[in-house]
């Protein structure tokens, strides 16, 4: 049931919140009432930095990556090696990839993944780019890291198919069984990728 | 682990959203990165409603409830018993109550609960204007409808006081065991009380 507000800011307002992806009807009225208790400059401050948002961010020109410079400074950084890029969907998957401190090359942000559904095609996303920059810069190695799911697998196929031939070997990261689960609870196909992709015991 | 962002302005978004309560750093982050895939007057607008925000809201002069007019919908509404004040903490607690089609009275919004942790206290609340509201209205009933906590309570008391020698009658809504759930999984205190204030049958 639609609830009916007394006032028709706070209508406004609480349906500005529950735009937002994973926040309701009842968490934005709780959120609205919390910012109303706030001191008057603390919510106009909210405000301003969500009016100028847009204007506000920049993007690496090199890898797309969201950055207060014209090159970020992962890919400016003389420390990495910048004959491997990691393909990843969003900034979320450079910092969850970065927190690992297991991968040192570069990446590419696409801005999300081939969905049909969604209306995203190849040419809402970085791969002319990523092209580009695999032939420019003579990289060694792609490593495909979008999510496994049907989209994420369909843009591997599609960014491999596009790099066919330009002599860059292309990998996509190990899917197997989740690290300190016990394995009876492991999904079907995850176990079976497990068996069939398996690693050299050392 | 506290995560670097590559930007300063993310970081400031993600921050505005991470100070509102239980949204952590990944859902603001989330959330910003949601709003950088809207089209910009989107964005410009969201922002735009919050830096007005305390502007915008009025309150009913009346029950202090949210309200667009100087005096509230449910106030000026010739069709209820305006002898009865159900006294609430906030504007969801009216909805809440509103939506049981159980009370036919008007409101009176406190505007939280005596709580010396917070360093709130009686006169940080619409308490002054609930007593005189009493004298001045001839109200004949005062139902406290506030959280079953020890602030509830101690709210509770210090206004049963106030209003005490007004010849006015004070009720407390009532506590017991929730309706629908399986009376082994009832707290011992609410169990306590459904004995202690068990009402006839009929």
């Amino acid at each position: 049931m639609e609830r009916q507000y007394p006032s028709a800011a706070l209508e406004r307002a609480v349906g500005e919140f529950a735009k937002l992806p994973g926040i309701g009807r009842k968490t934005a009225l709780r959120l609205v009432l919390h910012m109303l208790s706030r001191p008057q400059e603390e919510v106009e401050c909210f405000g301003r930095v969500f009016s100028t948002l847009k204007q506000d961010i920049r993007y690496c020109r090199v890898c797309h990556n969201i950055s207060d410079s014209d090159v970020c400074e992962i890919c400016s950084s003389p420390g990495r090696d910048s004959l491997t890029l990691c393909v990843v969907e969003n900034v979320q998957d450079v910092l969850a990839i970065e927190n690992t401190m297991q991968y040192r090359g570069l990446y590419h942000v696409l801005g999300g993944v081939i969905s049909p559904v969604d209306g995203i095609g190849p040419q809402d996303l970085q791969i002319d780019s990523l092209v580009r920059r695999v032939s420019e810069e003579g990289i060694r190695e792609v490593i495909l890291a979008l999510s496994p799911t049907m989209e994420g697998d369909t843009t591997n196929f599609y960014i491999s198919r596009r790099l066919n031939g330009k002599g860059v070997r292309i990998s996509v990261i190990a899917r197997g069984v989740t690290v300190g689960n016990n394995l009876e609870y492991a999904d079907e196909v995850s176990l079976g990728r497990s068996i069939v992709d398996r690693t050299p015991f050392i």
